[in-house]
């Protein structure tokens, strides 16, 4: 079974296509969805070409499409409203509680929620990226003393991506750490680390997964072997129980799973909503 | 007017986030809010302690807390019903009608959304990471080819944090190139950048806000000087025109309003759902 499926916002789409991620995951064992996002529906024009398509799948399928939409201006709702489609209309199903709950009017006033209104949040964010990219994989410990959190583990268990999720969802400031093959003889952690232990965080890796990893990227070298990368991942293992560094295994968790426990199990607190 | 919000989730509570921030954005002239996400309540003991903290909440205001909750399995969602929150039920609201609509069940099976059960979309997401680090800044050019997109632009201009965004979000690749002082004089496209053409995409800035940014970076430097920013940005948006590059004015989009723009502008289909 097939069916269409558009995600409509009149800012970027984006929350539209996680929450509709979310609900479709729920019925991908029984449906072939095929997907679009139209982002940056803020004119009438524009709706009424958005309409124009929907329609067009609609006339080429069996079935209505579904529609996802997070569209806060109620002219361009109503427009939408008028296509072929069943909506799932992600904002006005709450607006009407919300305004009824807290005695006060919706602005709708479109683009709040990531505008750079507030150029402080947005310094904030930036700020933090470019702290996880000076401070990647070892390449500086000189700014330790002004991280959230220092991630540390083995080469390529996730430490980066991990990193510079927290610093553009969070404006959490992560440095990470790597632990290298000379390291791993009577493996300690680095004094430029071990000063900040407070702030440590370790990352580990199933090592047939990290063997996968690194096959893709240097294939039949040392550093690929699985001997080698379960040495690695024993030796690392064993130093985060000796000094009793909090760790997490990454290798059936995304890169949102991983930041978004990392901060619940530190108790960091984004420095940006 | 203060108002306590719990985001809640079984899995990360990024979407509900995402929405629950979009939809109090309409609210925050008249009211403050107290944000608190309570991600990963998984299980009937998590689920009561987070009914504790709302009810306690509740206890210390003179209005009921918002809730808004992307709660995937039902005997937990059953549990926070019982709280003294009002619930803003982003998950199950929808999942009625699309059974209705699908004609099948969902299968309430939570992490679905971005677990790394499609391993092939994990690897492919920090694939795109992966090149985003090493193409940025110009730091190499000979992955070009292999670019999905090459953005371009003046130093701080938001190029790293987009090309980023890009990869993380959408499985892009995207790598950037700056146009540095020494390019200024009778600016050219880089023929490492010109034979891609048709993949470049370029940034700008307003000048004043390139001078905050830059002054943040290395106050009082000939870099930094406002007719110095004025000068640079003049130069690339000429060369934009005269080479005909695409181009965007990051100066008051966010992050996500920049990737999202120049997706939908360049016509290029995200790699990753």
């Amino acid at each position: 079974m097939e069916r269409n499926v558009f995600f409509i916002s009149d800012r970027t789409g984006i929350t539209a296509e996680m929450l509709g991620q979310s609900l479709l995951s729920q019925f991908e064992d029984n449906v072939r969805f095929n997907q679009k996002t139209l982002p940056f529906i803020d004119t009438p024009e524009k709706a009424h070409d958005a309409v124009a398509r929907i329609n067009a799948a609609a006339e080429n399928a069996d079935n209505r499409p579904l529609i996802f939409e997070t569209v806060v201006r109620p002219e361009i709702r109503a427009i939408i409203a008028e296509s072929k489609g069943i909506i799932m209309d992600f904002f006005h199903t709450f607006i009407g509680p919300l305004e009824t709950e807290l005695g006060a009017h919706s602005s709708f006033s479109v683009g709040k929620a990531h505008s750079t209104r507030n150029i402080h949040a947005y310094d904030t964010r930036i700020a933090a990226v470019n702290f996880a990219l000076n401070n990647d994989d070892g390449a500086s410990t000189r700014q330790y003393q002004d991280a959230d959190i220092i991630l540390v583990g083995v080469s390529r268990c996730g430490k980066t991506p991990t990193s510079l999720y927290m610093a553009m969802q969070f404006g959490i400031r992560a440095a990470n750490y790597p632990f290298t093959e000379d390291d791993m003889e009577r493996l300690q952690m680095p004094a430029a680390v071990k000063q900040f232990k407070k702030k440590v965080y370790g990352l580990t890796i199933d090592p047939m997964r990290l063997h996968q990893i690194r096959t893709e990227r240097r294939a039949n070298s040392r550093y690929a072997s699985l001997p080698q990368c379960m040495f690695e991942v024993r030796e690392v293992e064993s130093l985060y129980r000796r000094e009793q560094i909090p760790f997490l295994n990454t290798t059936s968790r995304s890169i949102e799973e991983l930041a978004a426990t990392i901060m619940a199990e530190t108790g960091l607190e984004r420095h940006i909503f």
